[in-house]
């Protein structure tokens, strides 16, 4: 997961595995290839063609496709193909795409000023200020800019995005292609998934970034992606440009061992839960199914994802193996000497800090799950941000102060699409259930004073609860839309039920929030310092660092090819034989009648691949990707797109701890199945054409 | 699945797939081959030295191990080893080794005098008086004689075996070794189970065969397999000789479809509740899951395969390719004319015995059920064989003749170590209570009457049965050999809830047999006609014909090798790398910490395979072997001893119903996995030298 700026320093390395642009391209982010790379916030996505066209997986557009569904108009079941630009559809109002124009070193211009033993809320604050201060000199209409945090506080960047603020759908094959094999299959080899959408970026005619209006005309990108629709052979040099959002490579064992024995345990529980209450609901009620239909999918996902990780840490026995390392290093530094030995003694300091943080964790993270809930969520968002409104914009908040907004309120529209009132007050029954059996010393004084003191019985908790909904309005969204307008007095004098119960738990809120920052302030000055070690003993060892993924944008390389394990070998590619064969006919292996007669027919045409005789659906290659990377362009060795990045295999769960060469793939949907389907299934011509890929 | 007597004619084919041996050797029966293959009646087994040493798969003599295994000294946890002949264990009454002396047609001396339209009772009855007679003939101290019909009574053959009563435990490995992988593995490819234990033929010092004494000697076998410790290789020639039990691939379309629509299913339901309840009991104590240990995973085997079964069948779209192949059938029968076109109309009269059969299908799964129980199944052979005991032997009901006896009471004492009196009641109430919930038309009136009409509620079946407990005493193993030798009268006048309850019960029962074998009778008449005209059938297109397999001895050959599948491809070998990799330490992973060891130094001797650089642990071939072919020993082209067959791949579920060559494959544990454990692992050296293996 290299950062484009490292790769000169690995050129010889990129031009041996076989890449045939010169790599300082890369490193270009208004080049020809980095600049057609796009941010979407949750996914990656790029540009393949002049008029904004936009590619990312299925389940990446997902938002948008549910967003424009109904239970009568159902895009996700039926799919959905904008056959002129008219067509297209408006996308979710917080979807976004995000063009990097500038990424910039400022770890002297955040930290350089704050003495090296300041922690805590001052060392905070401080850094807080000098982001904002730096994010705000940046930002000006239609450009994002972020900083972002390497290795825990050890150095910083300063990214420079175009916003682009009407993204439409264009086109989404039906779920029984996008999401072929569903649940099941995730995370699994051999894979057919068709994991591929379009959509489309608009801006208004003068080139500036506006929200969806009937006016605005498609953004014409500086580069865009040229497809490869030959794709690419076994063997073949490729590359992922994305997002990776987060790995753990370098947590202590300790925070490997929370993990394991509290964090993914504790979650799956939760989840279980939630899924128990929403699926229940949406078997019921076609309509409530939809509306909760992304984040079903999502806590699924993640559902498997943790058991994957569960079962790769202990595979490769991981706290056995972090302890030995953690023990490596500190010897190192004992032996190394000077101000390497000092280190140490840091480290074990943010031990300290990593239990304070135990200690409340059940209140936390029962208190993240109340956040969740939509009614809790609205009246936390309307409250705080009249709040915070009352502040000079530099002293408000990160996440409300006026660039926040915008997306503020588009969450607060949204609701409605992801919220059903009765599936909602379930949630936040069950959640409060949870809080009334935490012990004690883990109480927060507000909640105590709405639900009682003690143990509550379940019944009980829900009286309040119901109490709750009975008497909001929240529930509605020109309701939610007016009160986000309203100043702190008047969401302070209301008699909504949902905000009189945030404006008397805020404070409790806010103190926490103030304990946590300290928290961090101290894990700010002492995690760079464990880095630091960790960096110059593996240097000692000639051994190279790239810092864990954090959401910003990284390269990655490596080649198409399967993987062995006792008795088995996985396969590069997956065919179209491969869907026929696993089709059932009921949901997640419904292959659409007009594919699987096409596939039974072998009418490939163009499409077929030579080296394995058939047409190509999925396939495998050794780069290191991770959530955030989905949607992701994979590229060949001139840097043209041959396939999506949309997951891992199996062993590449846990690969986010430990990372294991020979058994970590990515899962990549091939472009000639991407074009296949456009072109005999879903008759795209207009797309073909509009990429360049000739009939 | 070749009769030994069919091999000369495919010779040509044999050498070809590079069978070193004369062919004519393998028919043989008392030639060094298959003089050395044996069968255990549900299991194949073979002798490996002079001395009568017998090895077969560990779960062919898990009964065995059970038998002698308690919750003190739970020989199936710990394995066991005998160091000298004195330490061998005696195996359960039951246990038997059966060495086949001839085999020989005898379908004229059986049908040749029944008129070609004769059906029903008249038939069967004149197939059964015939059977018995030649089987009479056959027998002898020490030799059991059986007819086995081939095609469903198309033809007949007499089968003359030396029967062995004193059969020893002389090794087996632990569990954890022989049942590795468990339930998640079976019927799994990669596999690593070491599935394999030797038993020890006893006879009199005389050579006569003799139960269980003190003074019996080591059997002499005139033939033993030489072990090959250099095992077989990728594409190498290999061949089984076994015991298969049964195969339905020239069963009738709606046959097929019965078994996906109803038989399967149902079985499917009622072995989970069984298993509900075993699994229940056995959790609160470990008595009972000893108890329960062979019939639970004989249970849980038998639910994963029929699921496999649904699985393969609706993959190859069972019915509707039988269907067509009926249809063939039926054109070609009546353009070929003559005597092949009255056979359409034997077919379907065949189907109208079927319809007869499907009409109470219900009532005789519940029943059946029923009879399973202990209590039911020792009440009945108590009072069945007393009153069998009182006609002549000749016109007694097969299975309760002179010669079956000594295992009926073999059952009756074993019930002591399979039995749990509570588990037992717990069981028989639950089939109860789906019998009160059978249609009118397939009640029993003997069952109605002790349970009552109609549905009766699940508490007062339950009732009825808890009576039927508290008055019995056929719960202890003294009282039901006391009974086994009681006399029809004294039977009669018991007060013995349980055999007060089947004397009232008997009527109904030989009422239904005897409307069974009507339907038997007409089956006999009419299946051979069906079976007759597919011979010709595919005869006319040049394909020869192997009859089903019907637990008469088969030779199967084909070579070493994997298979594969869309995006992966199943290699012929895995290693000990493998255990070690799927080792976690809890059942059924849970590797002995010596192996584990010797694994991980990977201290493989002379066991290692030079093609593949390591330890082999089980391989795939070709082979078409189904339940029953369990122990079977895999033979390399000299004849020599290389693996035993244990399992298929999950693809061979359903190849009992349709075979598919590119899918259907067997699963070995290699030779030198199982010398590797033998010398490395259990320091079995006595076993070692006496099969001739070298240090």
């Amino acid at each position: 997961m290299w950062q484009p700026a490292q790769l000169p320093s690995i050129a010889g390395q990129l031009k041996e595995r076989g890449l045939e642009l010169d790599p300082s391209q890369l490193t270009d982010l208004a080049g020809p290839t980095m600049g057609a790379i796009v941010s979407l916030g949750f996914c990656t996505a790029s540009f393949v063609s002049p008029q904004g066209l936009v590619v990312t997986n299925h389940h990446c557009a997902y938002g948008a496709i549910q967003y424009n569904s109904t239970a009568e108009r159902n895009l996700i079941e039926q799919g959905f193909l904008a056959k002129s630009i008219a067509e297209e559809l408006p996308g979710d109002p917080n979807l976004r795409v995000y063009v990097t124009e500038e990424i910039r070193d400022v770890t002297r211009e955040i930290v350089g000023k704050i003495k090296p033993d300041v922690g805590g809320l001052a060392r905070y604050d401080a850094i807080d200020a000098a982001e904002k201060a730096l994010v705000k000199k940046c930002e000006k209409p239609g450009i994002r800019c972020d900083v972002y945090n390497f290795h825990g506080g050890y150095s910083f960047q300063l990214v420079r995005q175009r916003e682009i603020k009407d993204v439409r759908l264009v086109y989404a094959p039906p779920d029984a292609i996008g999401k072929f094999g569903g649940d099941v299959d995730n995370w699994m080899w051999p894979r057919h998934t068709g994991d591929f959408s379009f959509l489309r970026a608009y801006v208004a005619k003068d080139g500036s970034s506006k929200p969806y209006s009937k006016d605005n005309v498609p953004y014409k990108p500086k580069h865009f992606l040229p497809v490869n629709a030959d794709g690419v052979n076994a063997g073949d040099y490729v590359m992922v440009t994305g997002y990776p959002g987060r790995t753990n490579r370098y947590r202590l064992a300790e925070e490997t061992n929370d993990a394991i024995a509290w964090s993914y345990p504790t979650n799956i529980a939760w989840y279980t839960e939630i899924l128990d209450i929403v699926n229940a609901a949406g078997a019921k009620d076609p309509g409530v199914a939809v509306k909760y239909a992304s984040a079903v999918a999502s806590y699924n996902n993640y559902l498997k994802n943790f058991r994957g990780q569960l079962e790769g840490l202990a595979k490769a026995d991981a706290v056995v193996y972090k302890t030995a390392k953690e023990k490596a290093l500190t010897d190192w530094l004992a032996q190394a000497g000077g101000t390497n030995a000092a280190l140490a003694g840091d480290i074990d300091a943010l031990r300290g800090v990593l239990a304070r943080q135990r200690a409340t964790r059940d209140r936390d993270l029962t208190l993240g799950y109340l956040a969740r809930t939509g009614l809790y969520s609205a009246a936390y968002t309307i409250y705080r941000t009249a709040s915070e409104r009352t502040k000079p914009d530099m002293q408000r908040e990160a996440g409300f102060q006026q660039r926040d907004e915008a997306k503020l309120e588009g969450n607060l529209k949204q609701l409605e699409r992801r919220m059903d009132p009765k599936v909602d007050q379930q949630l936040l029954t069950r959640f409060a259930q949870h809080y009334v059996k935490l012990p004690a010393a883990q109480r927060v004084a507000g909640l105590d004073a709405w639900l009682g003191t003690g143990e509550v019985a379940d019944d009980a908790v829900a009286q309040k609860v119901a109490a709750l909904y009975a008497g909001t309005k929240l529930t509605d969204t020109t309701e939610r839309l007016t009160w986000f307008k309203a100043s702190k007095k008047d969401v302070e004098a209301s008699n909504d039920t949902a905000l009189r119960f945030m404006v008397a738990l805020m404070p409790d809120l806010l103190a926490l929030e103030r304990a946590k920052k300290e928290r961090q302030g101290d894990e700010l000055r002492l995690r760079p310092r464990f880095m630091q070690a960790m960096i110059a003993y593996n240097q000692a060892q000639g051994q190279p660092v790239y810092p864990d993924a954090n959401s910003s944008l990284r390269v990655t390389f490596g080649k198409v090819q399967g993987f062995k394990k006792d008795g088995v070998e996985f396969l590069p590619f997956t065919t179209g034989e491969g869907i026929v064969a696993k089709t059932t006919g009921e949901d997640p292996f419904n292959t659409p009648k007009s594919e699987y007669d096409a596939l039974k027919s072998r009418d490939y045409g163009r499409y077929a691949a030579k080296s394995i005789g058939t047409l190509p659906v999925n396939f495998l290659a050794d780069l290191d990707i991770t959530g955030g990377n989905s949607g992701s362009p994979t590229l060949d060795a001139k840097g043209r797109l041959v396939g999506l990045a949309f997951d891992g295999n199996w062993d590449s769960v846990s690969a986010d701890w430990i990372f294991d060469k020979g058994l970590t793939r990515s899962i990549q949907v091939d472009v000639r199945y991407m074009l296949w389907i456009m072109d005999k299934i879903d008759h795209a011509r207009n797309l073909l054409d509009e990429m360049g890929v000739a009939p």
